[in-house]
């Protein structure tokens, strides 16, 4: 698993568009307490309004990792932004990145990252293999996010849950699963990079035995309903044992993204799907509710679109931007 | 994907026990057409009844590869097997391991293949990545082999099977998915030492496009009823997009092996259970006959279990070391 040293520095390289910062926005707005300042090249020209700290000053503020904010045009590392991430090396500070290609591909990284005992982590690539899971039940309780697709929600909502049952007072853990999570959690396990023997075993070690009451907020993959990824899907699923599933949905999407082939199934149909597939590891597992993505509804048309939802399925219907999530956390705090 | 070079010189090492060599008599028993002879280190002790060759001997009549047919024990590779292997290499021989240690972590074997310009291949490790699953339909027939556990007879029933379809007179090809099966194939992937995203595209690499009347018979793993290795299991059957199944079945295992805690479901639960997982990919998926492992049941037991099964599921069933399955290979020329 991975663990990062937080606070962070945000890096946006030599961006022009917001758009190719995705990371650093989200990191800003997930989890402001541990972002000390955002550096750039002198050829940027975003921010984020934070302070401008370089890596200097941000390791004397006790940065812990400078973090790669920005996706870079190709996917390679340019030679400008590692001379930048080398600075930050040199001033003691680990660098992070969710990029495919690896830090340790640059020498001259890796030898800087050598020379002064820090470390380079990549969270899309998983840091070892995990055992093969064991199946065996464990204390504390849990929920996972689940979607008719993928990327439409699942991050989100997991985040916004955590934090509502938060405010209800219980205790609760995001449980990251992607490179992005990782980041906002400072720690997790990018499943969808592992070899398939050791998912549902990689999914045991990420929500370990806690207390009775904890509740283990999980950040779902996939989709049990796509062709390609099912199988992070499941492996995800059986490994967390939950005790409670969010089912994510977004109504603009009538098929699976990119496989115009395969018609999105009736919410109904998917909950009992994936209910029947958690019950191997969780006789006990049941959805508590719905989140949807409805960014593409009016507010009427959301209105009417809830209730109905609601009534037909009998569980509670949200979007965490439009009014919180709330009522699912309420839920849970029955289970 | 793996493809290797036959025919193959079978390597025992210097094995005491047959049943260290199960490798090498599996393949004496499943392609002895791809066999020149065999080759063993003079401690050894085991004989597959071939004709004994030196590498040098092998290489002089057309041999292809020396194949690694013994466990080492603890896994690593004994310095005096090396000798042999570098012998081969060196006589212009590939080396095929099936090991979980890789031949190339011996810099002289590495040396020697480099040298020599011939391959060293690790069946048990994937060669690249692979593209995500498209989905897309394929032209051709696919029967897949499922099993209510692992390690109970689906690459037994598949090969079988393959060579049930040929007796037919009908177009048949053997798809492995597991090391063993890679090696008596002479091609394939490893399936369960993916990384997840990639596994149903590998599954659909696997098996493409082929003739109208063409049948796939495509070797199962793992189980979708098992707590560990299900995401193997759902991402090899969403790839193959199989139009029919043959579930395999040992009447003697109550449980998963190894997870007293994971009950096997009724077989027609079971059955279901993998058509609704199927259905996903291909519609018309059906389930034509089950596969037993009846090596724990009298004669008598057999008869009675077999009839009793076989009126319950409205299916043929088969036991491939007991009578065949040519009943398997009927229903499948029906389809």
């Amino acid at each position: 698993m991975h663990v990062l040293r937080k606070p962070y520095l945000l890096y946006l390289g030599d961006a022009v568009l917001k758009s190719d910062c995705k990371t650093a926005f989200g990191l800003r707005d997930w989890c402001p307490d541990d972002v000390l300042g955002e550096w750039s090249h002198p050829n940027g020209r975003v921010t984020l309004g934070l302070p401008r700290l370089s890596p200097a000053q941000a390791a004397a503020r006790g940065a812990g990792s400078i973090v790669i904010g920005v996706a870079p045009t190709g996917g390679q590392l340019p030679e400008h932004w590692q001379d930048d991430l080398q600075a930050a090396l040199e001033a003691g500070l680990d660098a992070v990145s969710g990029l495919h290609t690896r830090l340790g591909s640059s020498p001259r990284l890796r030898a800087a990252a050598e020379r002064r005992g820090v470390r380079l982590v990549d969270v899309r690539h998983p840091v070892r293999d995990f055992a093969v899971a064991s199946g065996r039940k464990r204390s504390g309780k849990r929920v996972l996010t689940v979607g008719t697709d993928c990327a439409l929600g699942k991050k989100y909502t997991a985040l916004a849950l955590t934090r509502a049952l938060e405010a209800r007072g219980l205790a609760a853990t995001f449980r990251a699963t992607g490179q992005t999570g990782i980041l906002i959690a400072g720690s997790g396990i990018a499943v969808d990079a592992l070899v398939a023997d050791f998912l549902a075993g990689a999914a045991e070690a990420l929500s370990p035995d806690n207390r009775a009451d904890h509740w283990d907020v999980i950040e779902g993959q996939g989709s049990l309903y796509h062709p390609a990824y099912a199988a992070v899907t499941l492996g995800l699923l059986h490994g967390s044992q939950p005790d409670a599933i969010v089912l994510c949905h977004d109504p603009a999407r009538r098929t699976i993204e990119e496989y115009p082939d395969y018609p999105i199934p009736p919410l109904d149909v998917v909950i009992e799907g994936y209910l029947q597939a958690g019950r191997l590891t969780n006789r006990a597992i049941r959805c508590v509710g719905i989140s949807i993505n409805s960014s593409e509804l009016s507010e009427a048309e959301w209105d009417a679109y809830r209730g109905k939802l609601a009534r037909e399925l009998a569980l509670p219907v949200c979007d965490p931007l439009r009014g919180g999530v709330a009522p699912l956390a309420e839920a849970l705090a029955k289970v």
